[in-house]
């Protein structure tokens, strides 16, 4: 895979999503000592840049090949997105999503008329239900990160910061599969792009140290949208472009967060603030230096219970 | 008080605050049958317009009138837009608070180095307080809302929001003191001037429709920023101009604030929520219409206890 890819996926999508602001905040700059910019796709259609990478598959496909429809499986955000860019080609979408995935995220999904069947939160459960509604369906898989055509469509975000913010030292990103890792890495030219990785699923971080590529920890961090294990097709990508993963506890990314909320004015789900997360953590990496910060998405369940456990 | 003020006031402010975004949706679009632009006051400086007419204020008067620093009663968002301003300037600022004002808000003006001086929630200890304050130190009293200089500032929010967005059918405001509101009218033009006030604190409906200026209602609405009475200047301006008040139950405040939280991913005050619970409530008024809404600020306390009045 190359930039060529990423060029055409932004050219495909373009019209189809939001080019996204980037806000600066001065006093967030005096807290880390480096000079930030935040790429919002918390602001982006769906409430997350995965829309990016689905809607680039689901425009490169032909009227035979989603003939069945379009299905996935998907704790969230990808959900989200596969399900916005079927309705747009006028296609189903057949979504899997773990009985412990966020109600926001599985009702946004919903209502946006992707048919969802719920399955355990095991690799085992998920990929036999999926397998199960394909055979029924004849639906063209679409995996939320090692699918080229959504790794392309995912480094268009790097793509687009680049054009508003030029010389940027560096780009963070958060990891979980590695779709959006893969795709800045495509993208980013000559500037570093590091990956914020929870302590709590650090699978990438010690893939890319023991150079073997490891399965998922146990789903337990906070951070829903980063529980998943790098693929064979991130894992190399990652090996050869990405500067180096940076990890982040439980308790940097709720205060990380709650830091954006407060001075940024935005919701910014778990995941989306693990990057800035790094970056408050590892000061000395970015000191004085222009960085590019992704904020990945904004999906959060707005209730009571919900909230007091990301804000205690 | 004129268009010609409003004008001058955003001279002079231009590049001491933010030009705020103007957000979108389709999905609000479809729910209220309107066609809305939000102009985003939630992501000005200090989390709210207030900024504009504080800063129109001070950058309006001559050193020898800022050599005792400025002055302030104000329960939240008027009072960090006067420290903001006052630092810039290089004074200093003194704000009498009520007690029960939200600690967010409290925090943040004295993270501006501002002096706090907290009083009882009542106009007199209000007023007793603040009179004690300027005797000891000649500071210069700047009304967060009586003020003709921090009405012509307010003014600008409707002035820039005009400049991005054409043929505008109406624009819907919050109103408290009636600052913005009063502001709103002189830079409207042919514009329709729509205010949204809650039931709770209506004193301002009650005064238009009977011609008479009438003191505050207990301070009990959640919206802690639309809890003053009108003063008799904007009383004059809204008496002459303003189209009419909208009044908006505490249930529909939280309903439309919870709205913006899900769809367009910022975070808004309930105060700042009225204006769009108004166009929620009275529908027919805006069908099919372009309306211009303000959402005022985005100041919430993030904390469990107080999150949970919010999200239940």
């Amino acid at each position: 895979m190359n930039l060529k890819l990423v060029r055409e996926a932004d050219q495909r999508i373009r019209g189809h999503i939001q080019e996204t602001p980037v806000m600066t905040s001065s006093s967030l700059n005096t807290i880390t000592g480096a000079e930030i910019f935040f790429k919002c796709e918390n602001l982006q259609r769906g409430g997350a840049f995965k829309i990016r990478g689905a809607m680039n598959a689901v425009l490169s496909m032909s009227d035979e090949e989603l003939s069945g429809g379009v299905c996935t499986h998907s704790s969230g955000n990808h959900a989200q997105a596969l399900a916005i860019a079927a309705a747009e080609r006028g296609v189903s979408a057949l979504i899997v999503m773990p009985k412990n995935a966020p109600r926001a995220k599985r009702e946004a999904t919903a209502a946006r008329g992707a048919k969802i069947t719920l399955c355990e939160a095991t690799a085992e459960d998920r990929e036999r239900t999926l397998r199960k509604l394909q055979e029924e369906t004849g639906a063209a898989f679409i995996h939320s990160y090692n699918d080229p055509r959504v790794i392309a469509g995912q480094g268009t975000v790097v793509l687009e910061l680049r054009q508003s913010v030029t010389d940027l030292h560096s780009i963070v990103v958060p990891i979980g599969g590695g779709g959006l890792a893969s795709g800045s890495c495509l993208s980013s030219g000559d500037v570093k792009v590091y990956a914020a990785e929870p302590e709590m699923a650090d699978d990438a971080y010690r893939s890319l140290k023991t150079g073997t590529l490891l399965g998922p920890r146990p789903a337990l961090t906070i951070a829903d949208g980063l529980r998943m294990p790098l693929s064979e097709r991130t894992f190399q990508i990652l090996q050869e472009h990405l500067e180096e993963i940076l990890l982040v506890s439980e308790e940097e990314i709720l205060a990380a967060m709650r830091l954006l909320w407060e001075r940024l004015k935005i919701l910014v789900e778990p995941s989306g603030a693990a990057s800035f997360a790094a970056v408050l953590r590892h000061k000395d990496v970015f000191a004085g230096k222009k960085v590019g910060i992704v904020i990945t998405g904004g999906n959060v369940d707005l209730d009571a219970a919900a909230l007091g456990r990301l804000f205690r």
